[in-house]
């Protein structure tokens, strides 16, 4: 894109100008995740030649200040950037402070705003990042709609997007209101729902390993899985974020979201055109909903709870509470591929390891039953296949060979494939990167679309509300199990 | 087994007391594999307490010659094994001189057999190995069983059995005329024809990776893999075997036993029980009595005969041989498992590299076609699952992931299992033990039956037969195709 030519002739493609609009630029998701994710990609050239980012917060600071603050939080690791590349990409930020639901905020930005585009000579796109608690979201949302900032310019040039961060609703009434005041201001095609699970690409590769490789696709299904169990554990106890979770529970932060969109991922089937951001989504959706609902008569059988010891002694967490650090839920799916196989959904915090993965169970010789914790009782000869998220992201199977000598006694083995193992996948871009690049280009794929959250949370919302009819287990930190 | 005891009582288990004969003791085959593996397995303690070896050769040697001889020609490697062990070990053989074709050769042998048994008071088992050319055997046989050597004792203990080497015939007419002058000697349980490649671990590991790993048995048919390829592939020229080589051909050689055994345990229907020897024995023989015959109007597009140059240079070769060094069969399986999938039989001497694997391909994208070398013409994107049989024994999968980044674009990565890198099977015991082993105990699994060995021949026959048809491919040393 030459800038000489451009400055005549409008840039209207997918790196037309764009600014990033910011709102708590200060936060904790800006600093760690949004401005290392767009330096990345200032620094490989995938952002526009002309970008900008506007910061938004209540904080007060000069640009100088804002910029020390910012590069601090960034965490930048030593080496890993040009200073130089660093510094430029800096100067692409500027700052707007206000209160989020004073009406002068919006007014000065949409000034700020226009003062960018006067200077590029061209009205640019606009993508705004709620980077904010989700009680802020109406608020501001309405007043970027009465600024009219939501609005492409008066020539129909400069698209306007909102990317919007979990959670998305705390259940299925209060998702479906938002979900509709998102519905007034903007069309389905500019909200970019981020659930950034869906970006990463050791879930990205699940899908390309289930549609590129016809050894597998043919097994997926009832006749050859026999349960599959997707976990999301974490060592982390809840520890500075006490507040916020004994107001979330695990279920919310990460059971809505994050093991939902991996069951998605899983279990879909193929779309006709896998390079279709709908019809992709469509099939997300379309599995989510056709989750089994946990019934009122074996919630015990199917829920546990859990929390760990201590919790209740972190800063800023209820004495008394009865939030749930840990999870488990049993389900199945009313479909025709997986009608009758149990999907286990685990994730918990203060946990013995990190360690997110999908273990797909094959039928085979199983000498024994499975309890509620999915341990086998008894010996068993089952290939298992696991996706490992993080860390050591990678793909592994369980297979047998025979043991050495006489007879046909079989030992189980590993065959497997690390991604740091392999030069060319060592460096996997960030999940952020991914989104922030699909959202300028407008391909919403790995952004959850309004049926897939409405499925999701037709799903939890129900557990939620029968939570507290289910005993809360107290686990030790560092269990391996609840 | 305590000695003293069974001295009163007779021992009649598995391990009773046996006597293995070998007749060529001073051959290649005794020297290099017979002795080393009957070493190995003394020491290992899975020989019979009481056991004896008797060499039968026409060479003349005194017993502590004839030890010192077959020390050298075991090629034991420094550390291997104790001094002591091997030094007892060869306190167990003895020596009888005498020419095949002669009478009195087998009436000393019975007196010498005779005279070990009088020994430990039992009329022993004895085990015949013919370890020698295949022209001597029908000789051989004649005259052990016109000196009742065949035969148990007279009080109906001791079995008698006997050890064939390949290659078991030439064509269908000697092959059927060798199994009938057994059958009139020996009942098929006491007839062990070997074809080595049967008992080695990785061969035997194929069938515990089919019929063990729930995973792979649903794909393993026509629906699901495109075409398999056998190859045995050595770098190694016909050098010093120059004149066995000329009368015999690569197809003779490797093709009718080791390459079609290969091919039967990859593709054999699994049996109702895989430790019953019948069962598995049938399965083998019967799919290879599917192998459809290659059509007389076709024999160039589904046969390829070769030569590497020199071979007519090499010592004991005719000047103007047209004996194949190489050969390359196409044919297809007449059942409901494989109708229509091509098996690819590859077989060459003075080639680029040392390789025996069996390589299915399973069916995918293939952009392109694939021409008679099973080259893919254009670009695919194919499972591959890999059986390395020689040398590092393994299994591997070719396989595909996403490459990082936008888009989902696919690379081919391998999922790898290694025997080396495994420490309980880092040392595979060698086919011989096994196979000594076995018929010790009775077991005929690893061991081709009668049935086996027709079909082969059935399907090998008609390929001699119009051999001169087709074209010698002159090809040289090191290469990688013909």
């Amino acid at each position: 894109m030459a800038s000489t030519k451009s400055q005549i002739k409008k840039d209207t493609g997918p790196l037309a100008p764009t600014i990033f609009v910011i709102f708590g630029i200060t936060g904790d998701l800006a600093g760690s995740k949004l401005l290392p994710a767009l330096l990345g990609l200032y620094v490989k050239k995938e952002l526009p030649d002309r970008f900008a980012i506007v910061g938004v917060s209540r904080r007060h600071f000069s640009r100088e200040e804002l910029r020390e603050y910012l590069r601090d939080r960034m965490n930048i690791k030593h080496g890993q950037f040009f200073e130089e590349d660093i510094k430029h990409f800096l100067d692409h930020l500027s700052y707007e402070e206000g209160k989020f639901d004073s009406p002068n905020l919006y007014q000065s930005l949409a000034v700020h705003l226009k003062s960018i585009d006067d200077m590029w000579g061209q009205c640019s796109n606009k993508l705004f990042h709620l980077s904010i608690p989700p009680a802020l979201y109406e608020g501001i949302l309405l007043e970027l709609s009465a600024s009219k900032l939501t609005l492409p310019c008066s020539d129909g040039t400069g698209w306007t997007r909102v990317l919007i961060e979990k959670p998305f609703g705390n259940n299925t009434d209060t998702a479906r209101n938002l979900d509709k005041l998102l519905g007034k201001l903007f069309k389905e095609s500019q909200i970019f729902r981020i659930d950034h699970y869906l970006a990463k690409e050791a879930l990205q590769n699940i899908l390309a390993f289930r549609f590129s490789n016809s050894l597998f696709e043919p097994l997926w299904n009832r006749e050859h899985i026999e349960r599959i169990h997707i976990k999301l554990l974490e060592k982390e106890t809840a520890s500075e974020r006490g507040a916020f979770y004994d107001a979330t529970g695990a279920l919310r932060d990460v059971g809505q979201n994050h093991l939902l969109m991996m069951l998605a991922i899983i279990a879909m089937d193929k779309p006709a055109d896998t390079s279709q951001s709908d019809a992709m989504r469509r099939e997300r959706a379309r599995v989510l909903s056709k989750l089994i609902a946990i019934p009122k008569r074996s919630l015990v059988e199917n829920l546990i709870r859990g929390q760990y010891e201590g919790f209740r002694r972190e800063s800023g967490v209820d004495a008394n509470s009865l939030i749930e650090t840990y999870f488990r839920i049993t389900t199945k799916i009313n479909n025709r591929r997986w009608k009758g196989v149990p999907f286990y959904l685990e994730a918990g915090k203060a946990m013995a390891e990190d360690r997110v993965e999908i273990d797909v169970y094959f039928k085979g010789d199983t000498n024994g039953k499975i309890d509620r914790r999915n341990k086998i009782l008894g010996t068993s000869r089952q290939n298992i296949l696991t996706f490992r998220i993080q860390p050591d992201e990678g793909i592994k199977i369980r297979f047998f060979v025979k043991k050495p000598g006489p007879g046909m006694n079989t030992e189980s083995k590993i065959l497997k494939f690390h991604y740091a193992d392999s030069p060319s996948l060592a460096s996997l871009p960030e999940a952020y990167e991914r989104l922030i690049h699909d959202a300028i280009v407008g391909d919403q794929t790995l952004f959850a679309s309004t049926d897939e959250i409405m499925a999701s949370w037709k799903f939890i919302t129900p557990i939620l509300e029968n939570w507290s009819k289910l005993p809360l287990v107290i686990y030790a930190k560092g269990a391996t199990e609840v």
